[in-house]
């Protein structure tokens, strides 16, 4: 109910995190966090017609599963924050459509997760609604044929490209729950940031600044730093970009302990799956957090999370008129344990 | 801060529009609503090199304007919640690139405007944010070429079609204001509804069941009915999408004069114009909002007006693999006069 700072909002009102359903495709259910995911794929076409259809089919049962969890029917359901990064965002609406719940559509490209968190948490929060779904999807042969090339080509990859990972994140907002019970305490929301990257594979260079801002303005509003964080999470940077952050923490002063920061599209993949610099795309950190993350928050494991995601705002569009990539961050510190 | 029923939020702590700027293109300057804009575009391109960085500049001086009118320094502006019809919303996010306000992309389609001024209002009632910008754009020659055709091509329309308006409408939102200052009420949120329309011309008919849900919803939640509002303006049905619209509130039982509904499709050209069904696109409610309707409330000629906006889900994609159109649609209250 209440503004920390300048780009920071603070939940007074805690809102939970009442159940979450990660779903991942095949290649992603053999990296190192298999065992943390609800649901691995055996076929990413999920029994439809068109890679678009599957996306928006996998966002219906991350959906419905996280419900069915809750034990809350959809027609109970006051809002779902969805995005994708499918034009016009039609995974969401689709999945919108056949789930009949009150629809909010939202885009921050890889980062729309923890934009969906923090805007859900707010309306929670604020009273507005009793409960909400913030769910975020991504599919390898749609954003392929969206942003680059159909996968059919079998279009080279350089080094820097990261693999957009199939997989879709959800969880669902209530007032209230009981102790223990992860929650959102707080929500940075980030600007736009462009340091005239061009190139559409290198997205962890183009987003490496925003993410860089916003955790910086995250710790300037809050007064606090890594150091009240069990871990930082970012996501989707990859390998190469974790770096580039790395070192503009160091360039920008922030402390930031190399231990203390995770990047989910460089923890969903081993280096030897040939993803290249890592996992992207919508579905990665919320995937990685539903799956990982807000599970090890639930057991106690970990006390106080900050997921960073993150995207590069660019359109097939954008790049062939050979415009630079602009990126956006967005910060949500989860927390658990005793309120 | 409350809920009002099963989809409406009521915003307890008024929020104000403190300021508010329409800018429109050369075509949209000879409708109907000439004298009512801010700004008539002379030429549509802005001096930019290609349609999409026009309609990026047009958002950009549209928010520029409405914090001038406010004397809000961007730097002080806390939150920008923006979209448009262009894949991964780039008029948006190049616009928030420039501006450097903290950004929130939403996609909506045509209603993406209404969608804002909800979301910013929950932000801003709720004591999250202090202020909030809310700016919807289209452009005639992005979403051609984006939906359907490059204009170079002299593309034949059916007489169904809808012209996409070259426009931007801008609103800034506070909490507080003086009395008879526009301040938004209520908010419904709409569910995505498709009756299986096909024909990527004939928006009208796609996004009329979502409005006509929406209000239905918006009078049950609240329970009014048209005779509490001095207007209920829908954006943007064109005409024919009017009729329709008009007749399934016969069906479903829902009283509405029709001397009550305008729509801001039906309302922004000439039928001379040859805009065929009337304007559409994410910047025809907006504008029109904000150029007509704020502007009138203002005045003190209209007390309260509902504002449907509504938007056709669909994307290249979805259409080329002869996938239906799915609508959704946002209501929101604005009141003038004594709080």
């Amino acid at each position: 109910m209440s503004r920390l700072g300048a780009q920071t909002l603070a939940f007074d009102v805690p809102v939970a995190i009442t159940a979450q359903t990660s779903i991942v495709g095949p290649k992603e259910g053999k990296g190192p966090l298999r065992a943390w995911f609800d649901v691995i794929l055996e076929d990413d076409l999920l029994g439809q017609k068109s890679w678009e259809l599957a996306e928006s089919e996998m966002v219906c049962r991350a959906v419905e599963r996280t419900l069915d969890a809750a034990g809350l029917a959809p027609e109970r359901t006051q809002a779902m924050l969805s995005g994708d990064l499918n034009g016009q965002i039609i995974a969401s609406s689709f999945a919108a459509r056949a789930l009949g719940i009150p629809f909010l559509g939202l885009y921050g490209a890889c980062s729309t997760f923890v934009q969906a968190l923090i805007l859900g948490a707010a309306l929670v929060s604020g009273g507005y609604l009793d409960n909400a779904v913030c769910v975020s999807s991504s599919h390898y042969c749609t954003a392929e044929r969206q942003f680059r090339f159909p996968v059919e080509m079998g279009n080279q990859r350089p080094p820097q490209a990261s693999w957009t990972t199939t997989a879709c994140g959800c969880a669902l907002l209530a007032r209230s729950g009981g102790a223990g019970e992860p929650r959102i305490a707080s929500g940075t929301i980030g600007r736009v940031i462009d340091l005239e990257i061009k190139d559409a594979n290198h997205m962890g260079a183009a987003m490496a600044p925003a993410v860089c801002a916003c955790i910086a303005a995250h710790f300037e509003d809050t007064g606090r730093s890594a150091a009240d964080y069990d871990l930082i999470a970012t996501g989707d940077l990859g390998w190469i970009g974790r770096n580039i952050l790395m070192e503009l923490f160091h360039r920008a002063d922030v402390q930031m302990p190399d231990e203390k920061l995770v990047d989910c599209g460089a923890s969903i993949f081993f280096q030897e799956q040939d993803s290249h610099a890592g996992g992207s795309g919508c579905g990665c950190v919320a995937s990685v957090s539903c799956g990982w993350l807000i599970k090890r928050i639930r057991s106690g494991e970990l006390k106080r999370v900050l997921v960073a995601g993150s995207g590069a705002m660019l359109s097939p569009v954008s790049c062939q008129q050979g415009q630079s990539i602009p990126g956006i961050s967005y910060a949500v510190c989860i927390e658990g344990g005793a309120v």
